[in-house]
């Protein structure tokens, strides 16, 4: 799968399940990743085969449950809405009463505030970390071929 | 399950799923429906058990399909937020290029248009004759107790 060249530009790749590439979008107001799954020519969750999209959701809880034992928050956002990215690719933004948004959704509110190196290693590291202690036998860290 | 009080105000019950209320946001600007998984106490997707969310995944994957037959458009946005509405609810939202807020997400972007009953009752039949062609067996138009 070619990772859309948008996704490439504002994410890292934190690693890859067996669907879905795990992404960090480069936006340091919120804990912001996105599961891309790994087909092709696939731009809304219903084009997948239904053994794919169960495995989708299975991808998506548990991030979401890793994401909340991580970093805590009030609320797990979770969206596919590719208005300006057509490639399929599902947002997991742990949302904080006391973020810059809230309560209204991220998307178009503020610029991007870009990572620091370690800041943006030890997110990862912490996103990592929960899912290793999961069902993450699964979860391969890091940048691998797609 | 008793539906969250701001839902049941901004919105008209369609019908239901085996899992899920099926709800149309009076908002004539877009073709807007909810997915509500009648579970009490539920408010994110991964604390439904694995075969409900896989239900959800099912309910959320024919609907779109049966929004895109009955509606067109460029794409249907999927998402779950709840930071205002704490009772786990699944929008589907039908956009077009042409729309008020593309390629924007719809939320808190203008005051809803409060559809006139003649329009509502269109839209409604709509998606439910779309759902009637396909595995809507399990799909129960109008008002249901809940």
């Amino acid at each position: 799968m070619i990772l859309h060249a948008q996704l490439a530009e504002d994410c890292f790749v934190v690693g890859r399940f067996p669907l879905s590439l795990l992404l960090l979008m480069n936006d340091a107001r919120y804990p912001w990743f996105i599961l891309v799954p790994q087909r092709e020519n696939i731009s809304e969750i219903q084009q997948l085969c239904p053994a794919e999209s169960h495995q989708l959701m299975d991808e998506s809880c548990l991030l979401s449950d890793a994401l909340r034992e991580a970093f805590g928050g009030d609320r797990i956002n979770v969206a596919a809405l590719g208005n300006v990215v057509g490639q399929l690719h599902v947002h997991h933004i742990v949302r904080y009463r006391t973020d810059d948004a809230w309560p209204m959704p991220v998307w178009g509110k503020f610029e991007p505030i870009p990572y620091v190196a370690g800041v943006r290693d030890t997110t990862m590291e912490k996103i990592a970390a929960s899912l290793s202690t999961r069902r993450a036998i699964f979860f391969c860290k890091g940048q691998t071929e797609f």
